[in-house]
């Protein structure tokens, strides 16, 4: 059984609602989502990185495209240092969900990955729904808490205590050995 | 845009795990989710109750089934009050989202449903994944908070919050003025 | 990897529009069902028989309410030979395909079961349709052709052919050697 | 209701398998191709374009990427006065039909687009696939004979017919009045 990273909406321009908020967030998180992604490229072929992001503008399934806009906003400080390489694999997403009408769970099954670590945002919204989508799918989830960052505090802490809970998650921080078995 | 009241896994033995932690809420909420029920019926043709609830044992889409087991076990007083009556629809599901691989969204689109009402339990999990999978599909969610059980109360409230901020859903009480339009 | 065999579509009343043209095919086609039945039913545990139908008016996940409806309908002699029995799993549809909007896909995986055989109507519709979406879902699929029923020769005569050549699918009849494994 | 047209796998090296059976299908039904994505282009904002491809090699979807790899391939001629422009959208499929594991429901939901004219290839599978896969989810379908490409003509042939009679589908042709509504 193999091990995927993925990297949920961090290539992103920052011009939603509550950026303010997450800002602060994905600053503190940055290193942590550096440190797994580092990680996990080490690996080379052993270990999928995925990147799964929100689509802006039309849908044009154009990942060039993406990257651009996002590199050309006020915040690509926060979006060069995670930047997918070639080996990256890279899924648009529609909605909240990674898996919610993406190729993602067929992708997983094709490449032989049963298990994810998740990183990247927002942690009580996109982190906390792909976890359970991941559980619902009977897949191991792995969530290193460090590298995950939160619009509200409070209920990014409740959102871990629930993917622990009830979800089987692995809530565990960037450093912590074995990440990638 | 109809209106759909969704009754959630309460045809249940409670012989899982948490059970013990979850009955003295499902009791309290227990008035709630029958005073909902009432309205809902009331309404007649104009609003559809659709019990969704997990499956026990062997799948064989047998309501019957369900029902007797439940009635049977030792928390029928828990059951009894709420049992579907001809006129309900029940779907039958697998897994922890009333949505995951049942064919509700599909039921919804059928009978120009285009807001749910949530009761039942568990609040911090089904209920929430629920609410979640509806946004997603963008329906309307509206749910009465005394007409749901939960087995950790902090949870609860963290996934009440969520549900209001971050899904958009109403979250009021079982004799709000127009629940049921 | 396990085998089921999938029951489609033979809990039936008949009354709808092409049930003249297609009721003569069904009776060609009984024999080969009831063999492929009771081949299955032989092998016990090691087979899962997998009843998938249609639902007939309002939508109650009730068995035993298809079956009663079906059995006091005209065409009883066509429905009694094939009833589920009590070891039989049974999943309820609402459009053509098995697989759409069902929880099929994912009983499947949790009974381990990567083979489907495919027996009862319509070839050149329901049995078509499914044994695309098992391809899709890379599930290897078996059709006897004495075992399925048509509406039209020719169009059920090309859908066959279809499955053969672009479904991967394995078109034998109900006698052929290690149909379940 | 909106109308889309869709063009099915032109995006293409035609390295596949059954390529030399259907390089000469393709020539022959290019300039219906052409036709009808010059009359819905014609219409302009009134009509989506949506291009949905087969993904090549590794799952990055690029569009960019994939275009480039058909345009250098042998058969540019048969991609370059097919080619995507600005205003088109594009979204990448894994397997045969437009609809499994992609986000296209989820995108005509959003342009409100309730009947899609398909195009492209191959006739006998994924349009007929995604003919079928549309018919279930409600959506109207129109399928322009000389603007589809086909392996085996008389499998393209029953697939046409199936669509006419079974899945409620117009099969007309470029030149038809009304294509675009």
């Amino acid at each position: 059984m193999r091990t995927a990273l993925v990297v949920i909406d961090m290539i992103n321009t920052y011009e939603h609602e509550d950026a303010e908020q997450l800002l602060p967030s994905v600053r503190d998180a940055l290193p942590g989502m550096l440190h797994v992604l580092d990680r996990a490229r080490t690996k080379g072929s052993d270990v999928e990185v995925i990147y799964v992001n929100d689509n802006f503008g039309r849908w044009r399934s154009n990942h060039d495209e993406l990257l651009r806009t996002a590199l050309d906003g006020p915040h690509s400080d926060l979006v060069e240092p995670l930047r997918p390489d070639d080996d990256s694999l890279f899924v648009v997403k529609a909605r909240h969900s990674i898996f919610y009408e993406t190729p993602l769970e067929y992708l997983l099954g094709q490449h032989g990955i049963g298990r994810i670590v998740l990183c990247g945002q927002v942690t009580e919204q996109c982190v906390l729904y792909s976890a359970l989508d991941a559980h619902i799918r009977h897949l191991d989830v792995t969530v290193p808490r460090d590298a995950v960052a939160h619009i509200h505090a409070d209920l990014a802490d409740a959102a871990l205590r629930m993917m622990e809970r009830n979800m089987g998650a692995d809530v565990t921080d960037s450093t912590a050995e074995g990440l990638f078995g």
